[in-house]
């Protein structure tokens, strides 16, 4: 795909120094296990390599046969000429450890490792995959594998699947189904215009994993888009650093299987319960500037939409078209997409209406009403009148462009193609992108081939243009506010926290919720005071702490007693001193007799926090994704409809905003029935400060506020639990 | 599409006496505006019927031209030989009422009217249209259109559109953009194995609507699929009364534009502001056993499906996939679609492990894990298997199947060959639906044409396919249900509310509250006891009415005053005589402060409510589909989160039943965090209750129960408000 914008990606150069550079482009390759048994995959590579034209030098090592396919053949890795950057290695599992030991004391940078029969099957394959590992280290050998299906290079016409009817391009893929790798090879010949640079099956990812392709491809001069369908990361967190890295330049596309599987952490609360879940990981893919797509039948039209158009400057689309019934379909996509159509501004009004029949429809959606049938051009000046109107972000062409001259008459062929001539011209001159559906796609008539031809995509479906266009809309916001980021100050740590902390751990408890509240105290937020009282206490000197007129609120301080309410642990609303002798008393004795051995540390008291709006925010630490925070409304929305956001820490101010912004309550924050708005900049204030919290403190496992009680200013925190790291 | 199931849908005989049979089937066809011009319809018409080998009589009608592709031209309808079953009347708008009166005088049964120029465009075009209107209706001549796209018959050999390249086949399609009908012929020429029966385009429906094609389209004996692309309903009842029937034989599929158009109702209830939403729409269509697709790229995939298979007798599915990464993201489709996995038994996994390698995943998702690879005959025994057992409702069959000859070894082909037929004799054998996903759908390799010929379609997208399984579940659903469903017993209507009505419209105002609730106690509805007291009133009564421990609430009962609370016409928990006494003084010296002029009846006393489940239950007549009842969660679930059911009024059981089930909010009706369920029989009852109450009494405009309280046992009306119609 021809770029159709001169000021489009600003690609790397190829670093050649690049860690997988050498192995991913390499300049010449052993294949070992080469076969003369056309069943085989040491055979079939071998095709692939000569088919292609590969251009570097091929080592076949099979210590039975002189030459294959009439290339010289070798004994051992020990008897090659010179080093080969890469192997491929089509032996079995067992034999592995000792060929990569051969390949490291010849020079030989990567292995392609196709057995299976490791960690993916067994626990004796679990230990021959750490035995693989170790040798490869010791050698200095890199893994792709074991367990894939094999990598291909099309730049450097080196296809070690032997995969039939693949064109390069500047696709690279990721996949870890080598059958879902066959579905998009087969779609992009389809598609006809669908391409690909790198394609590698990352396997067990013993070594190589997720984030170190993102990062060749990154930095790989074919590569456009990286695009990956994956089943699980083993390391999440390198994937999102290195994202939120590339995806400044080059788009990334993920597709995660597994939307609808149970989140599997452990629920000792909410944001345990829900972390690990699909929606988690979609959280923290867009937070790092991926774009996600929902189906796979979804992910070449996104990424051969990223990879040719530019993102969009906003969310705001003209809908060009000369059918209503398409242009009634993509509003309502649009609008569902969370896209909006643009309010067409009266001097482009004006423009069209001096081109189009009066009947045609001005405001947006634009339709032309018969005034192209017979002079297609008109859509051209069309689109560049709409894309020039400072309100629209990006232009959609819908309806029969291209078929015009099959359905209508034949002369108009030729002013169809010099129509797409004159589309592919503007989308040069202007950053508004050009998206374009036809209903004569699959057609591939002359004048979407040449549309095609100059880089823009043509869609057989609105609604996979429309997820398309999402995607650029959403790569816009990315990079925008991913240049007006700030990256967060990591806090000076509190010394008297850090005691906190180890007293707990010396106790092998966690902290007690009166020093969950010290620890946030500590780092400015806003906490109500309180006192834990024990034994013998003045209540008259507890009234006047909190001023006599304040209900207050008791609660049984223990790390024997975890749930204070069936302990009898919790009295609410008291007030006078009787009132709290009396709750103190009975909370002592009520908890003593719930558990004769507990040890009591005291009764803490708070002033009760008046009603406001429930907000839950939790943090835990992700076994694939680390440290990640949740923001939501309490009650049933986190328990019932699961409207929550997610976000890695640290978060920037713009990942707090738009997390306060992304839930469905947001209604709610923003008042209803009358009520006030709740303060959001208070909110966002508390998300950056845990956030910064967790990142300055490992010794946080778990970190729980629930609820928060927001009001129209500020808010109180009702209840902090902190879970500490053993 | 030859059937592959032996018991297949029922189709109705040709019913020659068919209202729209004559005409959309005719024998004899009149062309009023006849054409040599090549760019007019009037000659491509002609050339289509000529070409396409139209069997019956064609009259060119045309006062100038003796012949038209050498048939004999009439100067006007009154030359005819014989009366034509139908015309295609091509003249201007202004010419018609007259054309439409001399087509009766001659015998004429219908004409399809392609001009515009009527109610679409301006009020003088919308005079003339009740001018052809009355002009047809006096003449006894059915209209299509006007302002249509116009009408193709492909069996009898009749395409007034002239459209190229359509193939007869049985799915009928009636479009309100002439356009879709292309993308959709243009997608079934690229499937190759969808065909057409009938296509209008409705036009304007001025006579003939949405709901007459249905009637048609069911009694078509060559249509097995009644198709619609609607914009808008002109007498949306009509649709739901004609589906509920035909959808017991034949499926019907809707696509409905305007998905995100806002609700057009003046919003002065809950239920008003959410009628009339697209939402709505399409919780009636699926009560009338329509399936409703939502996106248009889905609506001849899930055509085509409906089409071809049989119901699904549940949701249960068995996923037969040849690699892994397909198997899972089926998995995620169908679980987000309401699908479920099929827990396979035992002895099916035993039969299973029996002929696939020992690394086969046996367990739902079956994966042959490389088993068929050189023998692809096993997918066929598999499915076979699969389809065997008892929990499995559809088998769905993802992969490469098809490619297999094409990936791996040209022999394969014969192999897979074998494997189709063996796959369509099976499916011949069995109720349960085979679904099959091919990567190599495209290619059109001939395992899977074999398979389309045999009547099982092959889908190229995951989503498309489980998009269709979902509908196969839901008609099986419908089908099942309508059978079991005894229609709702109407009401015999009570004289004491007859009067309650005339009182109510003699004085020009609603129902007063405890009007509204003396009518539901009138038909078995659980009403507290209440009181209306005015002037002097002993208080002891009342209390003694209630029962002393019995908070109380008081109400002004007044025509004037709408917002009761705003004019201190309500107290609450009002305990005692002296209590009761003041509440009523104040009540009386507040809303005559409020409003002077005010005519106040006194005031209701009723029990305060004990706390519970807060329902809305509201009852609207919806300018298109007549009389809807709405129900949900009240508060934010239904102001913030719309999470609400609508059914067309008379409901069945099962219509109230699944209503309660279809709302996301269920999870509170079934008990949460330690509650108990609420009483959802007592409140099925209630909706069946209130449906027949508004079916019987025309009086009521709007019926709005806000809050019901649901307890685990009953529930109380804590609020009633009916708007008389006038």
């Amino acid at each position: 795909m021809p770029s159709p914008t001169s000021a489009y990606l600003n690609l790397k150069e190829c670093e050649v120094g690049s860690a997988l550079n050498d192995i991913l482009a390499p300049s010449s390759i052993a294949i070992i296990g080469a076969s003369a048994d056309p069943t085989k995959r040491g055979f079939k590579a071998l095709v692939g390599l000569k088919k292609d034209g590969y251009q570097g030098n091929i080592y076949p090592v099979n210590p039975k046969l002189d030459t294959i396919l009439g290339i010289k053949t070798y004994a051992d890795v020990n008897a090659l000429p010179s080093p080969a950057d890469l192997a491929l290695v089509c032996t079995p599992a067992k034999t592995i450890p000792h060929i990569l030991t051969q390949c490291g004391a010849n020079g030989i940078k990567g292995a392609v490792i196709l057995a299976s029969g490791f960690g993916e099957v067994d626990a004796e394959g679990a230990a021959l995959e750490q035995q693989v590992l170790s040798a490869a280290k010791a050698a200095g050998v890199r893994i792709i594998g074991p367990n894939t299906s094999g990598v291909f290079n099309l730049h450097k016409k080196l296809n070690l699947l032997a995969l039939d009817n693949v064109q390069a391009g500047d696709i690279g893929i990721i996949s870890q189904s080598g059958n879902m790798l066959l579905a998009l090879a087969l779609e992009a010949q389809r598609n006809g215009n669908i391409g690909f640079s790198t394609y590698v099956g990352p396997g067990n990812q013993i070594d190589v994993g997720f984030a170190d392709y993102l990062q060749y491809l990154g930095e790989d001069e074919h590569t456009r888009v990286a695009t990956f369908y994956v089943e699980g990361f083993k390391d999440g967190r390198a994937f999102l650093d290195v994202a939120k890295d590339i995806a400044k330049t080059k788009p990334v596309v993920v597709y995660k299987s597994g939307s609808t599987e149970a989140g599997k952490q452990a629920a000792s609360s909410h944001t345990g319960a829900l972390a690990g879940s699909y929606a988690m990981t979609v959280d923290l893919m867009r937070q790092a500037g991926v774009s996600v797509v929902n189906h796979s039948d979804e992910i070449l039209p996104v990424a051969e939409g990223l990879g040719s158009l530019q993102q969009a400057a906003g969310r705001r689309v003209a809908i060009l078209a000369d059918g209503g019934g398409q242009a009634t379909i993509a509003t309502d996509r649009l609008l569902e997409s969370g896209l909006a159509l643009a309010s067409l501004s009266d001097a482009t009004q004006r423009a069209l209406s001096q081109i189009l029949f009066p009947q045609a429809s001005l405001a947006n959606p634009v339709d032309v009403a018969g005034s192209t049938d017979a002079n297609p051009r008109l859509l051209a000046q069309c689109a560049k009148i709409l894309a020039q109107d400072s309100q629209v972000d990006m232009v959609f062409l819908v309806g029969m462009f291209g078929g015009y001259g099959i359905r209508f008459a034949d002369e108009l062929k030729a002013e169809e193609l010099q129509t797409a001539m004159d589309l592919a011209e503007f989308s040069c001159q202007t950053s508004v992108p050009l998206v374009i559906y036809s209903l004569y796609a699959h057609v591939s008539p002359a004048p979407l081939t040449a549309l095609k031809d100059a880089g823009l995509p043509v869609y057989d479906s609105i609604e996979h243009a429309v997820k398309m266009m999402a995607a650029l809309a959403q790569r816009g916001d990315y990079i925008r506010t991913s240049q007006i980021t700030a990256p967060a100050q990591p806090l000076s740590v509190d010394k008297s926290v850090e005691a906190l902390f180890k007293q707990a751990q010396s106790e092998g408890r966690d902290l007690f919720e009166f020093e969950a509240k010290q620890l946030l105290r500590a780092y400015g937020v806003a906490v109500n005071q309180e006192l834990v009282i024990a034994g013998q206490h003045d209540m008259a000197a507890v009234l006047s702490t909190f001023g006599s007129d304040q209900g207050l609120a008791m609660k049984v301080v223990s790390k024997d007693i975890l749930h204070k309410s069936d302990a009898g642990g919790v009295k609410l609303n008291l007030r006078g001193e009787t009132d709290l002798q009396q709750a103190y008393d009975e909370i002592m004795a009520s908890c003593y007799e719930y558990d004769k051995q507990a040890q009591i540390e005291g009764v803490l008291v708070t002033p009760m926090v008046p009603q406001g709006t429930e907000i839950i925010i939790g943090v835990t630490r992700d076994a694939m994704f680390g440290p990640v925070l949740m923001f939501g409304l309490g009650g049933i929305f986190v328990e019932i409809l699961e409207d929550v956001a997610f976000r890695a820490i640290p978060l920037s101010r713009q990942d707090a905003e738009s997390m306060v912004q992304q839930i469905k309550a947001r209604k709610i924050l923003a008042g209803v029935r009358g009520a006030k708005a709740v303060d959001i900049e208070a909110l966002v204030d508390l998300l950056l400060r845990i956030s910064a919290i967790v990142d300055a403190h490992s010794e946080i496992a778990e970190l729980d506020l629930n609820p928060v009680i927001a009001y129209d200013h500020g808010y109180a925190i009702a209840d902090a639990r902190v879970i500490v790291t053993r």
